[in-house]
């Protein structure tokens, strides 16, 4: 397949789209936001001015990247404005298959016949959704992380991607400056959140048993592992009501109990860090106090 | 309780108990170490030498700890003579109960009044070890990793430990440069393990379902949490062999796929890094080179 892609389309403009957009653009794409919503779309700039903004305190973007990037960026409640150009759609809209379905088929009758169409689910199998457009060929798995720190990127097909897209998938993710990743069968949760969402459990397991405290679980953790953050912290950032919806389905009694402990933090409004308090309490809360390893 | 620590007497001298005796000594206290076979005590002075090596190397001696430390560090194949002025006993024989409850019973007749009981086991539960002594009260787990980069000590009573130790226990270990854990009750694999455990066999599960390989496993935890090594690296440093004994009675049916992967290893010889052969080939594994993660 000669493939070259110019012009990225991100639907769905929350925290993860923004992202992926911004990282688009300062790659060197033409990257195009759209979201229903156009107060989203409003956020979804502010978000950016943000990011760009702690990049450049990091030292970690070249003069080059931001020339003209504002050009590259365009913003559009309009889908068919989106995606009539597009070489290349990552969707990241909520994560609920409905929800995916509706917004798909909309893309499917919209966008020219040239599109890679890649969806960003965390937990979903991409069969699911493919099932129900008109090229399935072209769908696949896409899955970014959090972009700018874990540059990991999931590519999973289905079973009737067509495989010439994966080449073109790893080396648009490299130029990207992620770590593309190539899984080998439809799994949900890929390799990365499989392995995360095992060790968040047994976390919750030892917590909910009484076996340890949330800061000493994640004292543990954070001493052997040589890392800034543990399983509670981790949860904090992931936020507690997106943990919940992952939880609540697992028959295993422990991780019920775990979801129950979750419920009770949702109630007294404790999201996680993006609300101040969770686990811990933000902006300083003790995982991050030198004295916490000691 | 007004106890003072001054001679540690370690059972059992091989690389954990090596490591325990020598961070003992480096840090002021009279170390004896035990084993009952006296080619284990000649192995345990090498691996000693070249741990004392590694660290001058990394610059992580002071000269006040060399001074005299050879005669702060007795060995010795007489278990009367290792623990007959011990003011705490830290054992690490083999990972089995019954060798563990024949040391103890023997380690219970032997010891004065004033020996602080402490094992340095994985798995198995303290209480189950306390049961056949006289003295269940002196007895608490005191769990090292591998003292010298893994620093998390998990202290464990069982339900007749005197929890007037606990606090000694505490601070012994900050006096060992270790970061102490208090767990709360009972529990095999204290807080760290369990989570280790459990992220391990997701990776294994991983693995035999064919959902990804070893390294993009191995690479997807590493990129994403910033870390030198991912889970078949660490069953690398771990040992098949151990991981093995660990596994192979899960019931849990991809838990048995792994130990029977693992076992596949275990009979090629393929122990992990300490045969220069395991998950990956050592002394130059894949998942070191710079371009692993690209």
């Amino acid at each position: 397949m000669n493939m070259e892609i110019h012009t990225v389309t991100v639907v769905g403009a929350g925290t993860l789209g923004s992202r992926v957009a911004l990282q688009c653009a300062l790659s060197g794409y033409r990257a195009k936001v759209y979201d229903l919503d156009a107060s989203i779309l409003e956020t979804s700039k502010a978000t950016m001015q943000k990011l760009l903004r702690q990049l450049r305190k990091q030292g970690s973007l070249l003069p080059a990247q931001e020339e003209g990037l504002s050009d590259r960026l365009l913003f559009t409640d309009k889908l068919g404005e989106a995606v009539e150009d597009a070489d290349l759609i990552n969707e990241s809209v909520t994560e609920n298959l409905e929800t995916k379905l509706q917004v798909w088929k909309q893309i499917d009758n919209l966008a020219p016949e040239k599109t890679i169409f890649t969806t960003n689910t965390s937990f979903l199998l991409p069969s699911k959704i493919a099932a129900a457009i008109d090229r399935p060929q072209r769908f696949c798995a896409l899955h970014f992380h959090d972009v700018f720190f874990a540059r990991l990127l999931d590519i999973m097909a289905h079973s009737k991607t067509d495989l010439a897209l994966i080449p073109i998938l790893e080396k648009f993710g490299r130029s990207l400056n992620q770590v593309p990743v190539v899984i080998q069968k439809e799994y949900p949760g890929y390799l990365f959140n499989t392995m995360l969402m095992s060790f968040i459990h047994a976390a919750g397991k030892l917590l909910t048993r009484g076996v340890g405290s949330i800061e000493d679980i994640d004292r543990s953790w954070m001493v052997n592992f040589h890392m800034a953050i543990g399983p509670f912290g981790i949860l904090d950032q992931i936020g507690l009501d997106t943990a919940w919806h992952v939880t609540r389905n697992n028959p295993d009694k422990y991780t019920q109990a775990f979801a129950d402990l979750l419920a009770d933090y949702i109630k007294e409004g404790k999201l996680g860090e993006k609300v101040g308090a969770g686990f811990y309490s933000y902006p300083n809360p003790r995982y991050r106090d030198p004295n916490f390893l000691k």
